[in-house]
C-alpha cells in the first residue's frame, strides 16, 4: 500500500496482503497497519488498484469497512475484487472501473491508467498529475513485446509523458537481480505445445488461477493437438469461468469438458488444467499427488507441467510435490528442467529503458524486498538519477518532495497486522514469541494443588506434557519431576505464601531438570491450584 | 549410508546426518536407522566414508557407540572425524587411512579410493571388487578441470575400470537436472579478484568452512591486492587452522591476522573470512549483520560477498542477511547478482561422461531427491543402460543382483531417527504433530478440581492459554470460557464419575467455544485434580 498526499487530499495505490513467513506460525494472513489513514478518514479520496494480484487487492476486505471510499480500477480487478468481497459480506462497495488510457480527478490529483504488461490481464501503471508535478508508478510489469493476452506495456504514452516532464517515478524492483529481459510469455507457449505433441498420455497444467495468458497457451495448444480440456480446483474453476464470461480468455466450442466426464476420454485426448503451483496443501495438484484426489488419479503415460515457479518460501513443498508425482509414474516437467514458466516483472534491461523513458526528477523503488530496492536504487543512479534524489523507504517512511528538494520528515505506525481466524490485529509479538516456542519442543504443564489452610500440598502434584516426550518413553522421567515438586514443598519449612514465588520456583527447578536430562528447553507452565 | 553385503560381509558407505525440515520442529538432526546394521553386526567389516561433509559423516558419533568397527578414509575426513568424535566424547575409534589410489579389503570386498574433485578435499571415488563384479561408487563429484585445491577428477582410472567391466554403477545424482558442465572452482577465483580490486574498504567472505578451496582462492586474491586475512567464528577458525596443519590451505607468512588486531589496519587493506553463509543465526557474518558482533560493525564502504548459494531450506533466513547487510550501507554480492559461488556436484554432461566411461551393466543414482533419482534414471537409459537394469532405490530398499538379473527383494527399517537434545530415538510422529499444532494456534489448559466426595467443583476452573490469544486481549473470552466449564459441571445432574469423560465434555465444549469465537483451534487440555 502506498499513499500520496498533496494538502487535503489523500489516494491510496493498492491494498495487498502478505503471506505469513516463517516466523509467523498459524497467521493466516498480514495485512497493511492503516492507523494513519483512519486518523484521516476525511481527507482519503479513494484507493486505485494497480491490479488484480491478492498482495494488491488482497487486504481489501479488511480495510474497507474502516475507510469507507470508493475503488478505482480496470474491469478484471473489479471481478475479482467483488467475489473477495462478496465472500468476507463486505457490501456497498463503491467500485468504478477504469480502463487504460482511462483518467479521472480525485481532488486535486487526476489519475490516469497506462496500460502495463504483467502475469494477469488488466494490469495498469499510473500516471498521477498533482499540482507540484507528475508522478510516474509503473505498477508491477514487464515490457513483452510479444504479449498473450495482455496488451504490451504502453511505451510510446510513457515516452510522452517523460518528455513532458516527470517529477517522480517509482517503479517494480522485484526482478531487478536478474540481468538482460525477461523472456515473452509466448516462450512458455512453445515448450507447452511441444510437450503436449510428443505426451502419450494425459497432459495436466498446473499455473497460478490469474495467469489467463497461461491458460489460453494451454488452450491453444490442446486445440492444436484435438485434447479435450477439463479444470480441476475451485479458484481456477471460478477464474476461468470469469476470464471466459468477461472475454480475457477464448475457448472454441466444446472445446472444454466437465471433470466427471473426463474418464470418458482416451488419456491421449486430454488435458487438465489445475490449482497447485504452489504445493498448496488443499490443492487439487496436490490431492491429486498425494492419491487423494476422487476423481484424478495419476496413471503411467501421465505427463505433468508445473508451469509456474516456487514462491520464496515454497520452494520445498513444491520440490515434495514434483517427488510425489515422479513417484506415481508421471513425467514431470518443471522450471529447473524445461522452459515451463517465465515470471511477470522486469528484468534489468527494462527497468533501464523505463529509467530512459521517464528520465524522472526523483526516483523511489518499490516492490520486493530491501535489496531489491538498493540494486534497484543503483540502476537508477547509474543511470543518471542524482544520488540525493534517490530514496529507499520502508514500510511507513514519509517522502517529502518540496521545492526545495526531497526529504525524508518522518514515519507513520506500518507494522505488519496479523490476520488469524476471524480476529485481526489481536495476535502480538509474545503471542507469535510463545507458539515459535512450544514448536521447539513443546510444553510441560504443572498442577501444584495446595491446602489453603495449611499452605502443603492437598494432593500430589500432577504434570502433563505435549510436544515434549513421547509419553511411553517419558514416563520415568514425567514421575520423577512430580516428585521433585513434592520434595519441594516438603523441604521448604516456611510457608510460602506467594503465588508468584511458588511459580516461579516450580518453573526454574523443572526447567533445569529438564534440560540436564534432555537438553531441551519445554516451556514450563505451572498452575496453582488453592482448595 | 548405503550397505553393500555379500555372503558373511557387509561394508557401509558413508555415515551422514541431515538437517531437520519443515515438519520436523525442534528437532536438532536426523540420523539413519541402523537396525539392520546392528541386528548383522558380526557381518559388519567396516565404515567406508567417501569425504568429510555432515551429511556423509555426522551421524558417525551416535552409530559407533552402536557399532564398534573400524572407519576408513581420507586424511581430511580423518581430521574432520576425529573433532566430532572428541566433541561428542566418542573414544577408542578405529580410523583408517587410506589415500587415493590406495586399496584395502574387508572379508571378500576390495575397495580402492580414487580421487575425485567436490567442494571439499580429499572427496573419494569407490571401486569395489567383489566376487560377482565390480562396483563403482562415484561419491560426491564433479569433474572441473581446473580445480584449485583437489586433484581432478581421477578419469583415466574409471576409464580403465571401465574398460575392465563393472556390474553396477551408483552415481551423484543432486545436480542432473541441470544443463551443461558445472563450471570450475577457478571461476569464482577471478570474481573476487575483481571485487576485491575494485572495493574501497574491508572485503567481508562468507563461504561454507570447508570449501577449502573457496578460502585459499580469497586467501590468494588477498595477498593479491595486499589485504591481510583476518577469520571470525569458530567452525571457520577450526578448519583453517586445520587444513593450514595439513597442507590443504598455504598462506604467506604474516597473511593472517588475529581478529582483535583488525581494527588497526586500514579498511582497504582487510579481508575477513567469516562463516555464515547459510544464515545460521549464531554464525559471525549474521551477528553482524545484525550488529550483535563485538569485534565487527559494518561501515560505509564495506563489501560483503555471499560465497554460497542457500541450501534448500534457507532461503529465507540468506535473504534477511543479505537485506540487513545492505541495510547497514555494505555492498553485498550474492550468488544472484555475480558468480561468486559454484556448486561442487556433477550436471548433466558430466554424469553422461561418467555413464560413456563406466559403461556398467547396472545402474543405481544416489544422493538426491526422488525427481533427482528419476531424471538420473532416464539419463542413464538414454546412455544405453537397459531399462530393467536400473533401479531407483528408496531408504531401506534391498536390490539383489544376482546371475538372472536384479531385483529389488525387500526392504529393511529404515525411518528417520530424530536426535533432540541428548536424546536419539525417543521422538515420534505424535511429539512432532503436537509440536505442529502448537505453532498454529497455542494452548490452552483447563484445570477442574473436584471434589472426591461430592464430584462437584471444588473451586472454580482455571484456565490458562499460551500462543493462543494476547493475555490482555483475550481476557474476556477466558473468564466467559471458565463460566462455561463451570455451567457444564453445575447444570450435570449425573455424578460424571469417569474422569475420561469429563475431560472430553470438557475438551469438546472449550474446543467448539474457542473455534466459534476466534475460528482458531487451540490444543485444550483438560487437567482433572480431586482433592
Amino acid at each position: 500500500m502506498m499513499v500520496v498526499e498533496y494538502a487535503d487530499d489523500i489516494i491510496v495505490i493498492d491494498c495487498g496482503l502478505m503471506f505469513p513467513e516463517e516466523d509467523m506460525p498459524g497467521i493466516d494472513l498480514v495485512i497493511p497497519d492503516v492507523t494513519y489513514l483512519v486518523e484521516h478518514k476525511d481527507k482519503v479520496r479513494g484507493i486505485i488498484i494497480t491490479h488484480g494480484h491478492e498482495d494488491h487487492i488482497g487486504a481489501l476486505a479488511y480495510v474497507l469497512p474502516q475507510l469507507d471510499v470508493p475503488i478505482y480500477c480496470a474491469p478484471l480487478p473489479h471481478g475479482l475484487i467483488s467475489v473477495k468481497l462478496k465472500e468476507s459480506r463486505v457490501h456497498n462497495a463503491r467500485i468504478h472501473e477504469v480502463r487504460p488510457g482511462g483518467s479521472f480527478q480525485l481532488g486535486q490529483f487526476n489519475i490516469e491508467f497506462v496500460a502495463m504488461c504483467h502475469s494477469i490481464p488488466d494490469a495498469a501503471g499510473l500516471i498521477i498529475r498533482t499540482p507540484v508535478g507528475t508522478i510516474v508508478h509503473s505498477g508491477d510489469f514487464k515490457l513483452d513485446y510479444t504479449p498473450v493476452d495482455c496488451r504490451p506495456s504502453d511505451l510510446s504514452r510513457l515516452a510522452q509523458v517523460g518528455a513532458e516532464g516527470v517529477l517522480l517515478l517509482m517503479a517494480d524492483s522485484t526482478h531487478v537481480e536478474l540481468a538482460g529481459y525477461t523472456p515473452s510469455e509466448k516462450v512458455v507457449g512453445e515448450t507447452i505445445s511441444n510437450i503436449m505433441s510428443a505426451a502419450p498420455g494425459r497432459v495436466i497444467v498446473t499455473t497460478f488461477a490469474s495467469l489467463v495468458a497461461r491458460i489460453q497457451q494451454v488452450m491453444d495448444a490442446a486445440a492444436r493437438f484435438n485434447r479435450k480440456v477439463f479444470i480441476a480446483g475451485r479458484g481456477m474453476n471460478e477464474i476461468v469461468k470469469m476470464a471466459l464470461k468477461m472475454g480475457y480468455l477464448r475457448a472454441a466450442d466444446g472445446l472444454l469438458g466437465e471433470l466427471s466426464e473426463m474418464h470418458r476420454f482416451p488419456a491421449n485426448r486430454v488435458a487438465l488444467i489445475t490449482t497447485g503451483s504452489q504445493g498448496e496443501p488443499t490443492s487439487a495438484l496436490v490431492r491429486i499427488a498425494n492419491r487423494e484426489h476422487r476423481e484424478v488419479q495419476i496413471k503411467q503415460g501421465d505427463t505433468v507441467i508445473i508451469s509456474a515457479s516456487p514462491i520464496p518460501g515454497n520452494e520445498s513443498v513444491v520440490s515434495k510435490t514434483i517427488d510425489s508425482l515422479f513417484r506415481q509414474g508421471a513425467q514431470v516437467f518443471y522450471d529447473r528442467i524445461a522452459k515451463v514458466h517465465v515470471h511477470g516483472h522486469a528484468s534489468q534491461e527494462e527497468l533501464r529503458l523505463l529509467q530512459s523513458l521517464i528520465r524522472p526528477q526523483y526516483f523511489v523503488p518499490v516492490h520486493g524486498e530491501y535489496r531489491h530496492l538498493k540494486l534497484h536504487a543503483q540502476l537508477a543512479r547509474d543511470m543518471g538519477v542524482p544520488e540525493e534524489n534517490v530514496f529507499i523507504l520502508e514500510d511507513g517512511d514519509i517522502l517529502e518532495l518540496a521545492p526545495g528538494g526531497g526529504k525524508v520528515t518522518g514515519h507513520v505506525p506500518a507494522s505488519n497486522v496479523y490476520v488469524d481466524g476471524v480476529s485481526v490485529g489481536d495476535i502480538n509479538g509474545v503471542v507469535l514469541r510463545n507458539r515459535k516456542m512450544l514448536s521447539q519442543d513443546g510444553i510441560v504443564v504443572a498442577i501444584v494443588t495446595l491446602d489453603a489452610s495449611t499452605g502443603h500440598l492437598a494432593v500430589r502434584p500432577d504434570i502433563v506434557s505435549r510436544g515434549f516426550v513421547d509419553p511411553e518413553a517419558g514416563r520415568a522421567l514425567m514421575e520423577e519431576s512430580r516428585d521433585i515438586v513434592t520434595r519441594l514443598f516438603e523441604e521448604e519449612k516456611q510457608r510460602i505464601s506467594d503465588s508468584t514465588v511458588i511459580s516461579n520456583r516450580v518453573r526454574d527447578l523443572l526447567s533445569k531438570f529438564y534440560y540436564d536430562r534432555t537438553r531441551r528447553r519445554p516451556m514450563v507452565l505451572p498452575v496453582l491450584v488453592t482448595v
